[in-house]
């Protein structure tokens, strides 16, 4: 993509945004979208939308339902601008890509960074991605074809493959002059400039606030910094994203299997990255495999009814363990009311140790190395919870039953799932990790599968031992 | 803080990291501290942990327990560095500061930007902190003072007071010959120069990649950006980071109450910020109140009881749902074997609609104006949902016990509990919201709650009904 002076006419368009924490959207703004879909006239529609800032556009649009929306695309295509297109969540950006002739889209694409742009081009079909791809420049459709061969969620996928770099012999000001010269030529924004030796291959950089404060001799290579990481270009985003935390990494080089600078990743966009990837943690933690706003009923099921289905098989393993103590509950009806709550403690408290192990896991605070202390920790909080609570439960049970034999059942119970339950809740993850699958995804299911059948089977299992 | 040449003497002590993907923290440097601490001699120890990046230290550091930490502190605390102190977990902090002399402290706050020092004295002892702001500068002190006047987690307490800041009459020369002159007294990192009016409101920007490509007579003013966002001094941390979110900020400035430039926020906090955020739904949904790598088992114990006990209360409630129908369990034990598949299904249903509501609420996707559209899509989805599973388990309860109207009362309660589950799974978030509490906090206990005694009440109540 071509860089362009995108800063100077977006200036034109933004207007001061006063922040007032009582609004949803942090500012307050209006609906202009709602009030301009309502003007017969595309010119006043077009007036009363560009007092917007990209990011408040795209917002209204997200907020409108898909007709509207659709009229809108419809009536004024050239308002979706390239800006506009890369603020817009993926699912929305799909759903209007349709609506905007090829060569308007084009032109879209130019206006806006690389990997902006391969995001766009990754939602549309492939035919009207023929298209745009032959209406741009050869350079331009190079750079986004390289960027689409490589697999979604890489790095070589994501980075901008516009950057500044320089040879150590440069100077200071040969670096100033060589910007002044390029001008238009260089990324929007960047905020380092790398050197590089004769392959090609990164050796330093120096950021752009202490280029300036050298004077124009001074050589860059007698004042850079040493690169402390350099990403493979087929890393992966989550992979890149902790690099960037843990080093607090504003900008770093990506280079091919040679290690020669291909491109760059900013912190922009490791935000998005990480934003994702904490989504996923959520969602995955409570069995949703995906959802957006714009979601329909129908995508709704389908993002969750599989794990409802695994979870159902689960709950029936529960109750096979149940149907073998009929015969005890038949006597004795109190432990179908007590039963529950053994049940429950368990599934809330491998839900705590399991969430808090999953974090640790993003955050690579629980490793091979703290995992054993990690799991001795959390069964030994388990037996004290456990105690505390099965103490609790017997007098509710003795109070409520008049039994001390009950209760003393319901103590041993409650203990017993309690340790079970924190036990599992740090294991599963960490088994899930260690054979390379997302903690995060299935572990839910696995945790509360291990309390119910472990509650029920403890709880049944000794009242039918003591009680009958 | 006067801010140094942090870099420079960085680089010295940067080996070039070389990506492992299959290790726990993404490299493979081996484990120096612990190599280290067998060495007899402090010198021969400073040394083995010389090639370490601050980030790299700090991490082994938090991986050893906590009395290797303390003697490695003890013997060396020469190696403490501020860049270390700033690297290091809260927690982790707070247990090494009081081995550390106040003299030593000082000097190491020097070296650091006031934010990240601010977070340093936070954690101290009041004795301490008095005799470190005591051995500092008047002018590091009154900065550092300033900032602990703010509320924890404003954007006054977090922000750096160090910014370049230029008059619009300015030119690029005199900004460049400025910034030449200056030097050691920048801000380590910026990227971007705010310019000012005469009251010092901040009235446009300027990045420093796009100053580089003017001439030196250039005006500031004739290539300024407008200002997109300010940012008041007492926002709150995760409206700040919704912002910059938002409008991909990289920096954004600052003001008092007057309008006054009074700091700016750089990206690379807003990611600690977010990722805390994050932390803090992610444990709130699970019922955590908070938790830590270095927490023991007692401070598990005292983050997790509370919202178990809560749980406790609401089992024991849904369990008086059960002891109504009792004589009902005693003529038919098939209930008690099939009742907690009902509620269990809609525990889970109710958990999903709760993490994509609260995920949509922190994304601020979902607003008063979508929410009774996801309210409804929640409805309509739960009854899809519902009428499947419903079949499914009525088939199952036939198959299991060959009697139709005991499934006839599993498919109405299956139903029922998935409807209740998903309106409840979005509301609740919703009404916390609306009432100013954090929505993922005490949320799954309400919807769990919700789901436990209308399932168990829908599915006892229609079967004493039908087949009593």
């Amino acid at each position: 993509m071509e860089p362009t002076k995108l800063s100077d006419t977006d200036t034109e368009k933004v207007s001061h945004i006063d922040i007032d924490d009582n609004s949803d959207t942090g500012h307050d703004l209006g609906h202009e979208l709602l009030d301009a879909l309502a003007l017969e006239d595309h010119s006043d529609m077009v007036t009363a939308l560009e007092s917007l800032h990209p990011a408040d556009f795209s917002d209204q649009l997200e907020e409108l339902t898909a007709e509207e929306r659709e009229e809108l695309v419809r009536r004024v295509p050239e308002l979706i601008s390239g800006e506009i297109l890369a603020e817009l969540e993926d699912e929305v950006v799909e759903t209007i890509l349709p609506l905007i002739p090829a060569e308007q889209l084009a032109t879209a694409l130019k206006t806006i960074d690389n990997d902006d742009a391969t995001q766009i081009v990754e939602e549309m079909e492939d035919a009207q991605r023929e298209d745009v791809l032959d209406a741009l420049e050869p350079f331009d459709r190079a750079a986004l074809e390289a960027s689409l061969a490589f697999d979604d969620e890489t790095i070589g996928r994501l980075m901008q493959r516009e950057f500044v770099a320089a040879p150590t012999f440069w100077t200071v000001g040969d670096t100033i002059d060589h910007m002044r010269t390029t001008g238009e030529e260089l990324p929007e924004l960047f905020f380092n400039i790398y050197i590089v030796d004769t392959a090609f291959k990164p050796i330093g950089y120096i950021p752009v606030s202490k280029l300036m404060r050298f004077e124009r001799p001074v050589t860059l290579e007698s004042v850079m910094d040493e690169i402390i990481v350099t990403i493979p270009q087929d890393m992966d985003q989550e992979e890149a994203a902790y690099l960037f935390e843990k080093y607090n990494l504003i900008s770093a080089p990506v280079v091919d299997p040679d290690g020669r600078l291909v491109g760059m990743m900013t912190v922009d966009d490791i935000i998005e990255i990480i934003q994702d990837e904490n989504k996923e943690d959520i969602l995955a933690l409570a069995g949703v495999s995906d959802a957006g706003l714009t979601d329909t009923a129908l995508t709704t099921v389908k993002s969750r009814a599989p794990w409802l289905f695994v979870n159902l098989i689960t709950a029936v393993l529960a109750s096979l363990v149940i149907a073998q103590f009929d015969y005890a509950i038949s006597e004795i009806v109190a432990l179908a009311v007590l039963m529950p709550i053994v049940a429950s403690m368990g599934g809330n408290a491998g839900t705590q140790a399991l969430a808090v192990a999953v974090r640790a896991l993003t955050e690579r605070d629980l490793t091979s190395r703290t995992a054993w202390r990690a799991i001795r920790r959390e069964a030994l909080a388990a037996l004290f919870i456990g105690i505390i609570f099965a103490v609790v439960l017997a007098i509710i049970a003795f109070l409520w039953f008049g039994d001390t034999q009950l209760a003393m059942v319901a103590f041993v119970a409650m203990i017993i799932n309690h340790v079970f339950a924190g036990i599992a809740g740090v294991s599963v993850p960490l088994i899930l990790k260690h054979y390379g699958a997302d903690p995060a995804v299935a572990s839910s299911v696995f945790v509360t599968t291990v309390t119910d059948v472990v509650g029920f089977f403890a709880f049944l299992g000794f009242a039918a031992a003591m009680l009958l």
